[in-house]
């Protein structure tokens, strides 16, 4: 077993990037993060995607800010994605507020921060750049593109704009588009930022304040949506925030009184003091507009018929944000395409947050399924 | 079949209620509607009670307003609670913003709004506050306590509180006590209101502003809740807020895209021009609260050992907000005490909004039950 070998980059892309929405953009950078060694003949690049507030870091401590990366327990020497075999690229998204160019970059065109005249980018979007990435590396055909939630749309985008380019998909707690609830709930968080007196229409870097009230309440609302009722009614019931022994009697306040709202007023606070706003609005737009079945009048399976990689399509049973009848529209359509797809619907009580935590069925599908793959690069 | 013959109330109160919280309120008033006529011995009165933004007014037109009562369908002559039969009693509760005594009335002490120096009040304190309504028409016993969501809490409580003077309690889309996900997003909507800058801690009235960017954000949480995913599904899906016949394009930015964003925009903007603030804290805040269970160790079935009446417990399958197997709860708990109890579970695709629709089945289930009871009062 070797070390994680984590290499960082920032990439300097000046070729114009052409958007969804019809906007380009000049020139932009993206933070890299790689762990393991790529082979000789570059077959072993395995493209890990985030979700709505992660980043390139991936896995192993950060030296400077000692944080862990956000896919530690499944990425690793030894671990189900294994570094010692493969090589996995992290990219901050485009539009993100972890290095890479976002609404909190300076527009080169005006030398303010971009704020709310940075384009509206596209999982689409995010994918063309993620190719610019594996061009800088010579890698032509990733052995895996992996992602959970958002991150899962991005490796379904993948095998339908660069067919040729990914010879596994893996699509892990996701959904081929948001539903009228999803939306919903992305709306109202949005919503919540916009109103913010201190959001001045997405130019507050200027006034050197941020909307956190705003992003207080956005954080709050996604928090209800990762987890599940269940696992909400194991971790906090009813019960009381009182130090051990006092009595449980109410306060009749509107303080915290149950510890479920102090766990989400503590939620709320630490991710105002890290999360920029401009960059919530855009990255929850992102999930509103990804369908790839809108150009077919709706249809997935037409949509999945340029499809050429396998997939792995995995679901947990409490998940309601991206709930398994979900990820089974997404293994209806591939199986319609005739495509080779393995299905895992995994028996968990963590809701939507599963994807991100070590439970022994789940990583033990994704151990074995590299395994397979680490056999095929031979 | 006679008239509504409708008759509005305000009654006023000068001997002090004593809260559950410790504090008492000197004297208030209660406004009254009710439909129908009390019989001669006074054993034909249902108290409907109800939920957190609906008031006295139940049943008919308003001649002022022309706004129809909120449980129009439900009650009336001929309906299912039929106003030739039984005379219904609609009461907005203490601290509600339809004209009861509440945080938007004149303190005497002061002779200014009692914004947040209202006092928080409780299921309990509305169904002691309503007793002292029945008294006021000489009703001994109600031949019923109605309500759905919050105002099924009321009808349990009146159970234990009043075991002499129910004779039966209809416990609708209920729960004996809410959830940690109930709670969660009801702080928020707090939250969202209690951030907004034009709250001024409750005391808003002062300013002449009302906190309308808390107040949406709360209405919108709060309709996500009240419909069911497929409900969402059905309604709105992921169609674009269009003319028809226009382009199906995304318009790339964060003004209304979808359906179901312009439908909560409107409920949102609708809720904040006519609730107070104050009242919505104060109403989740009661039900947080409610808890019949809390003093006997969480033991429901000890806690609902006083109940004398009979029940009939309903619920609605999408209901995801107060789901079916919390009214499984109730009727557990009547059951271990061996209590008369009726049971329907009924297969609606509303969400918890269905207790206020007109569906055949969950009609039909009210009605039989209502004629049942007629021909107990002869």
């Amino acid at each position: 077993m070797t070390g994680l070998n984590t290499q960082s980059y920032t990439i300097q892309f000046n070729e114009p990037l052409a958007l969804k929405s019809g906007a380009q953009l000049g020139s932009y950078s993206l933070e890299v993060q790689t762990y393991g060694k790529l082979n000789t003949l570059k077959t072993n690049a395995v493209l890990v995607c985030h979700a709505l507030n992660a980043s390139h870091h991936v896995a192993g401590k950060d030296p400077t800010t000692n944080q862990t990366g956000w896919w530690d327990n499944m990425i690793g020497p030894g671990k189900p994605l294994d570094t010692d075999h493969f090589f996995v690229i992290g990219v901050n998204n485009l539009g993100s507020c972890f290095g890479s160019t976002g609404p909190m970059s300076i527009d080169p065109s005006t030398n303010k921060p971009y704020g709310s005249s940075f384009p509206l980018v596209t999982v689409e979007d995010w994918v063309d750049s993620q190719a610019r990435v594996a061009d800088h590396f010579g890698i032509q055909k990733f052995a895996a593109v992996m992602g959970g939630s958002l991150g899962g749309m991005q490796a379904l985008s993948w095998g339908i704009q660069y067919p040729q380019r990914v010879a596994h998909c893996l699509i892990i707690a996701s959904a081929a588009n948001l539903s009228a609830q999803n939306i919903a709930f992305n709306e109202i968080a949005r919503n919540a930022i916009m109103s913010d007196p201190d959001f001045y229409e997405g130019n507050y870097y200027a006034h050197e304040v941020t909307p956190r009230r705003g992003l207080r309440v956005a954080r709050m609302i996604g928090h209800i949506t990762y987890l599940s009722n269940d696992d909400m009614a194991e971790k906090f019931g009813r019960e009381l925030k009182r130090i051990k022994g006092a009595p449980q009697d109410y306060q009749f306040s509107f303080d915290t009184e149950f510890e479920v709202e102090s766990y989400l007023r503590y939620q709320g606070e630490k991710f105002a003091d890290y999360f920029d706003a401009n960059t919530y609005l855009l990255i929850t737009r992102a999930l509103d507009y990804f369908d790839p079945a809108k150009t077919m009048g709706g249809d997935l399976s037409k949509a999945l018929a340029v499809i050429q990689s396998k997939s792995l399509v995995v679901s947990f049973t409490t998940d309601w944000r991206f709930a398994p009848e979900r990820s089974r529209e997404i293994v209806k359509a591939l199986l319609d395409n005739k495509r080779s797809v393995t299905y895992a619907e995994i028996d968990a009580p963590h809701g939507h947050d599963a994807f991100l935590l070590d439970d022994a069925r789940y990583h033990a599908i994704i151990r074995a399924y590299f395994s397979r793959m680490q056999e095929e690069l031979t």
